[in-house]
Order: C-alpha cells, then sequence, then structure tokens
C-alpha cells in the first residue's frame, strides 16, 4: 500500500443487486470508474479536464476478486491507489470494504494513456506528479 | 393495435433482476430500445444507417405501466408498433408479455426526428412509408 | 410544487452515458430510485426498514418527459416530492435539473404499498405524517 | 482451447456504450453472463435448474483484457468454454471477437459451486460429465 489512499463511498442501490440480495459481478466497475473519477478530481485535474485536452485513458485491463457479499442498502467503502504511472501506463489497485470494514472485493485497472484516436502518448508531468503521494511501493502488492 | 406488430423476443439476465427475482424497473428501457432497433432492421434501415444520414430519433418522452413482475431466465415478448409517424415526430407503443403470454408492461416512448446537431427535421418519406404496415389507427390505444 | 421539495445530487459518470454524450434514457430510472430513497432516510425510515417490515412500494407505473441532455461529470439536482400518499398509492414527482438550474427531465413514478407476497396494503401512518410536509397541493402540477 | 467451443452472438445497443462509441468496459461482463447461461441451457441443465436444486455458481474472480473496442451495432461472438470443473471449483475462459473476427476482448471468469446458504459442496457429477467436451486442456492457455 502506498502512503496515501483515496477512499470514496458508494450507498448500494436496488438497481445494482440482483437474486439473492447482492450487488451484481458488473457493478462494481460501475464504482470503480466513479472512484478513479473523484481521485482525479480530488488531484485537481478531473477526467473530464483531460479529455478536453486530448488525453483519455482507457482501460486495458481488469481484474476483480469478490470476497464477500455487498447488500442493499449498504455504504461500501472504495479505496483507491496508484501502482503504476509511467511511460503511457497507468494502473490502479482497489479495495472495496463493506460497512463492518471487511474486504469485498480486491480490483485492479490497468490504463493507457492515448489520444482520442488511440495514439499512445505519454502521461503528462503534471499527472505524475500528482499521483506520486497515491503511487505504491512496486514490491508491494 | 395496427394491422401488423413487430415481435422480439429476449431472455431474463440475472443482470436485469434485482432483489425479490424480478426486472428492475429501469431495465425494460432497455429492452425497448432494443425492439425498436430490431423493428428497424426488419424496416430494411438500421438506426445505425439513419446515424450515418445525420438523422437521429432522440427520445422525448416515455411511459410504462408494470402490470406483472418478469422473472429471471423467462423468455419475453415484445411486441411494438408505430403510433405517429408524421412531421417530425415518430411514436412507439410496446406490449412486453411473459412466458405463458400474459401482459407484464405497456409502455409508449415518443421520439423526435433530428439532425446530431439536434435539430428538428422532417421524418424521411422513406421511413415513413416502411413504418406504414405498423401504424396504429389514431382512434385506437 | 409542495411547501417542501427534497433535493439530491448526483454526478453524471461514463457509466450513465451512450453515444452523443448524452446520459442513457433508462439512467435517469436509476437516479430516481437514489432520490426517493435518500427521501425516505431525510424522513426517518429507509426503505430497508420498511422492507424488514413487510412493507414494500413497487413501482406501477413511470413516465419521464427529456428536456434536455445530461453532461457527463455534470452534477444534476434531483428534485423531488410526493404527488400522493393515500391508501395504498404513494406517488412522487421529480424535477433533474443541470448545473446551470436548466430543467433536464420532469418525472413520476407511482407505487403502490404491499407485503413482500403483494398483497396491497394501506400506507403506515407513521409514513403519511413524515411525507406530509412534501405532498403537493392536489390542483398543482 | 478445448475440443469444443460454445458460440453465442450479441448486438450491442446504445444501452451499453459510452462515449466515444465503444462499449462501456463492464458491460462486457454482463454479455459474459448471458453466454455462460446459453452454455448451460445447451448442456441440458440451466442455472435455474441448479439454482431451484440449491445449487448456486456464484464468481469469485473475474478478469478482462480489452485488446479493442465493440462498436454501436456490431454483433458479437462470444466463444466460451471451461477451463476447470473438479471439487467446488467451475472457471470460464471467453474470447469476444467482432463481426470481422478480430479478438476484442479475452476473459476469465472463476466461480465456487455453493448452496444459496453460502456453503461449498462438490460440483454435481452430471454437470462435469456434461461439461467435459467443452473442458480445455489445463497445460493449455
Amino acid at each position: 500500500m502506498p502512503t496515501q489512499t483515496f477512499s470514496w463511498e458508494h450507498r448500494v442501490t436496488y438497481a445494482e443487486c440482483t437474486l439473492g440480495n447482492h450487488v451484481y459481478y458488473a457493478r462494481f466497475l460501475d464504482m470503480l470508474e466513479t472512484a478513479r473519477g473523484e481521485l482525479f478530481r480530488h488531484l485537481g485535474r478531473t477526467f473530464l479536464h483531460w479529455q478536453e485536452n486530448d488525453t483519455i485513458f482507457p482501460v486495458v485491463e481488469c481484474q476483480l476478486r469478490y470476497r464477500g457479499a455487498a447488500r442493499y442498502d449498504a455504504v461500501l467503502t472504495i479505496e483507491l491507489w496508484i501502482t503504476t504511472a509511467a511511460k503511457v501506463r497507468l494502473d490502479f489497485a482497489y479495495h472495496i470494504k463493506g460497512p463492518d470494514g471487511r474486504l469485498l472485493i480486491e480490483a485492479e485497472t490497468k490504463h493507457v494513456c492515448t489520444t482520442p484516436e488511440d495514439k499512445p502518448k505519454r502521461l503528462p508531468d503534471e499527472l505524475i506528479a500528482a499521483v506520486t503521494p497515491y503511487l505504491s511501493d512496486p514490491q508491494e502488492p
């Protein structure tokens, strides 16, 4: 884990649940998007800002491990940090925790930095500087 | 009801269900979009064709009446027809029926014909001709 | 409009958008669910509380009028109030406004009060009392 | 790859797309669920059958690699097969291909076999027998 993680809370809705009173497995990816977006806002430049400056971060890989079920109306805490911010790569790691602090989901999403026409471009220096406090030691999980 | 209706089948997934084993109320709008798209394909010109010819049909109003619950793995039949196809307006009506033929959802969606820049334009004559067999008598429901 | 309305803010995500940079027409129903849930929480009893007390509020009808597009990353304000709270009926009205205060969506959702087995039941007196400040005059829109 | 794969086609809707005319990254998990369900139906026993017999297959892990964008109205082909079917584990692998046969998504989902109360149980022998033709050699990807 890095020096700092960013946290975002999300309350589970009926829209996200499926049979058996738990969040449908795909809906966590929607939550991860929201949390990433809020981290960027917190860092001072939103995804919208970067998009308006011809810089987007399409996902190239994601992985989720489901450790426990998330229930309707529960407030989940999404903790996230950066695992790679170098060259054209920007990778995030996430823990989603239940109301009692129990780890429900471990996830990673891996992104490339590109133009809107899908041409890879180096991460802006300003972005690398901004994410550094949230960057984990590469030896760590 | 018009001379002809168009039918499209859809099998309910876990993704669409919520607590209590029924389809979440918003997900029917996704099904209606699919059914409209397939009607247009059947008529010979897809929404993609029209979009590529600078003609889109944004929704301006929708209404759904929920008469019964749709269950996981059920095959629903979406019957649809046209209630208005004139000037800049294109309106659809829908019945969603369960596996036993029972009416579960009655719906309408109302659309305008516009350019991609949101400027209203008259429905193409070719489209009006194509939808005519699916057009209900205005006196009818 | 009633004496009081309840407001809930929502920031638009990529997950909710579709082609042409606007929120997909069905996703507003998800937002309305969240706003209803937060109004109930504000009133002192959540939907989860009622559900655990064998009282649910399935939707029987909804209607949306789309007045303008909601864009990625915009903060929408969902204002809502009650239009009926009597016998077995509970109806909500909503205005969704854009960042500049412009009205984007007008909506209504109509619900019945039932047991989890779909048997209609009268609205709890406690609930009627709680929603009264948010109840619009029936003569009004 | 195993002796046999199962294929399922899916046409991309507006509901699944986001900005930039491509399928939102989470929506592929919905498609994978549909494809798994249809493989089971093809094998003779649906997920609903197993669920009604107190046997469910909750996902414990998933991974997606995004190789290319899926566009509105494209017909995608989801090829899937089994990578593990032993003891309490059932794992699937998937290739999602575009209309031109190009590989867009590689994915895996890993599941456990449990009771509805989350107690692990061995895969039914009947299920293991049914999936065997779709089981890849463990040395293979």
